[in-house]
């Protein structure tokens, strides 16, 4: 029992899934914050003694904050501008070209606050983020109060945010210096793909994850070319030369990974590394379903996320969670390939345990930041709701989130974000509506 | 230009999509209505001219109110209880025992409400309904003012509803004459499976369709051995034994075609049958995963249902059309196999000539019904939106319904159910499912 008015405050909910211990489910039960962390998770009857502040949701359900393993935030601007090409097409004619015309240090936090916004409107409370200028995304999400795990990109090719890789490494050590003492936004180091980086630059940030250790993300053999076109240009495939550079270990997160095969994916699993899968991504840009039932089977953690909005359109990650679950049903022939309690910690635990977060989010659970999502589930989409997890995955989807909370600070509530300027968000999103539309008409005509 | 007040109102709204002609979007126009029905379509600046009443939706898209071209509305009441078994264990070990237990004519009665008030909030405003008790669930379809095509069910099992094929036909008939005069409610004829049903009663229900010119509804080739199922039972496969009594006709509608071969679809198309694609079910009961790209090339009418929500969990057209266009793009390889114009023609007309109304429904036509549901195209989950009919189908989904007419009348306004007693339905639902969840204990523990 614990002592009086010991926590600042606690949420009621008619159902808890803490997700840690794996298939829980506490009814009537009270999350205790006190210090932005989570104290104790008590019978709700417990509640009044504890805390002078109550927050009762009494038709819902709390979860730990759903984690989006991998997103490129700010490309929400660019939200429905992939419009119907395959992967290697939509980056070549249509990305990376509005990329050029358009990408700066404004598009970067413009962009990502509207990402932030919606994540959050979607019980998405900590993202991994792999775009350009990081330190303007880095300063919007901690702004906005959303945890963040913000990738120091390293490019071979000059961008406004450097001109080689020496200048890539500095400014991204610069930026993880930065925010060492941050308790919102962690760093880690991102590549586009091996394919576009040298192996010299490979081993370079091997030595220095290490020495950081701090997680190494990469796209990895998404589409059906990818293996090949690594051969040739390097004489070896992707997952060879990650190896070579001795960075298929348990700091690694490969993104996508819809092509590898079994060799592949055991080299994945010996060596500890986690898949982000980001189901609707890749069928979208046509790259194919990644073989996520075998991955589990193997043993290989595996996280979710949407990938950017330019080709999603939709930062949802229950809605990946959905699609993960049934696609992994689908092309299985088993049915409970995916359950849903193991849909959730997909994208709860496993996407914290990808980030090396594991130890502070994830699941609810003492000592942990009070990084929870609440959804409604009652009305007519959910009822009569007989399978608590099944209803989160199957039925509520993101119009049931209410509330969220980052290190217990109260950033949705009632389903309107607390904390945010939408107003000035439309206006923004407003603005660049047209000079995306005038770039996409431009890139067109050429 | 009109005259003056020709309307009884007029809807306002940013974007128009019709429909027909395909792909078209109309900006600042208005939808007029009188009678129930579709007046004209103007720019919005006559609409003062032509109505009195003005509704204004200006950050808001028209489109023709959705059709569910499949599914068991009743089964609302099962919701979360399919619970990971694939479709011959769903069915035999969990559906058929819970509606053995369950099934009467206020259960089909309370289920369709639940499913109806689902539906319309998800901007749904006609659906193909096949289940027990056809004679309740017209009577709540029409008493909620929602448009419906009920199925008269013929089975060669009795039930409480009927004893043997003739009086199925009998009472199937009955209904359909006591409708004849109702704007709400069709009548078609629906079989659970060729493989259920006899010769002689497929070649009785073929006479009748074609008396009736009634559609003919029913799950085919959904699951991997249903056609050696038929074959061991029949002599012949399930699509031959149709063919045998003549109903491969444009009166067919094939549910699932999971499984179809080349030589199928051929026949299919060759008799201008349509197919209902439902695939959050079929992923989910792990049925797999229908060859729609190849149904589309083939020039076969491609519909969308959810099926029921005991396996889907939710009635959620708009995410079907989504997970259409994402299976279409993921498994042809081509990213475009259906834009989201196509997506949104399945979700709509496609459904309405399925169902033998295209004359009425399906398209913002004038002389057809206003049947329209509207969606707030703003806000962090869509902004920027670039592209309307991407929004709808990738970025917007069911939460953004806001509005809901069918024949004129408004039952979804500003995103609440306007002529539905939601309280009595949440009562209803919490009275339904402690009897759903010991039922399936019940049988669990059997």
């Amino acid at each position: 029992m614990p002592e009086r008015h010991v926590a600042d405050f606690a949420v009621t909910a008619r159902w808890i899934l803490p997700i840690e211990p794996a298939g829980a489910v506490l009814e009537d039960h009270a999350v205790l914050v006190r210090g932005g962390r989570i104290l104790d998770v008590v019978p709700a009857s417990q509640a009044n003694a504890a805390s002078a502040e109550i927050i009762e949701r009494p038709d819902h359900v709390l979860i730990p904050g759903l984690v989006n393993a991998h997103t490129h935030a700010a490309m929400s601007l660019l939200r429905n501008a992939g419009g119907g090409l395959p992967l290697d097409a939509w980056l070549r004619q249509r990305i990376w070209p509005l990329e050029a015309r358009l990408v700066d240090e404004q598009f970067v936090a413009d962009g990502t606050e509207l990402a932030v916004a919606e994540m959050l409107l979607g019980g998405v409370t900590c993202f991994a983020d792999m775009y350009y200028h990081p330190d303007a995304a880095a300063r919007v999400a901690a702004q906005a109060g959303m945890r963040a795990a913000i990738g120091m990109p390293v490019l071979e090719q000059p961008s406004a945010w450097a001109q080689d890789v020496d200048e890539y490494l500095r400014r991204g050590l610069e930026l993880s210096d930065q925010y060492r003492d941050d308790p919102l936004v962690e760093t880690m180091f991102v590549l586009h793909s091996p394919t576009a980086t040298s192996d010299a630059t490979l081993l370079r940030v091997r030595t220095l994850a290490d020495q950081l250790q701090a997680p190494v993300m990469t796209h990895l053999l998404e589409s059906p070319g990818d293996r090949d076109r690594d051969r040739r240009k390097h004489g070896r495939g992707p997952l060879e030369r990650l190896e070579g550079a001795g960075l298929v270990n348990d700091l690694l997160v490969a993104v996508h990974c819809v092509q590898a095969n079994t060799a592949e994916l055991e080299r994945l699993a010996a060596g500890g590394a986690t898949v982000v899968h980001c189901p609707t991504s890749n069928l979208r840009l046509a790259a194919g379903i990644a073989p996520v039932t075998q991955m589990r089977q193997m043993g290989i953690r595996v996280a979710l996320g949407t990938d950017g909005a330019a080709g999603n359109d939709s930062l949802d990650l229950l809605a990946e969670a959905r699609l993960a679950a049934l696609l992994a049903a689908g092309t299985s022939g088993d049915a409970s390939a995916i359950p849903p309690h193991d849909a959730l910690a997909m994208a709860t635990l496993e996407g914290a345990r990808a980030l090396g977060l594991a130890d502070r989010i994830g699941s609810i659970a003492p000592g942990k930041w009070a990084d929870l999502a609440c959804l409604a589930l009652s009305g007519p989409r959910i009822d009569p709701c007989n399978d608590v997890a099944t209803a989160i995955v199957h039925s509520a989807g993101r119009a049931a989130v209410t509330d969220c909370w980052v290190g217990g600070r109260h950033l949705v509530a009632h389903g309107r974000l607390a904390r945010m300027d939408t107003r000035r968000l439309a206006e923004r999103s407003q603005d660049w509506a047209p000079r995306v539309l005038a770039a996409t008409r431009a890139i067109a005509g050429q």
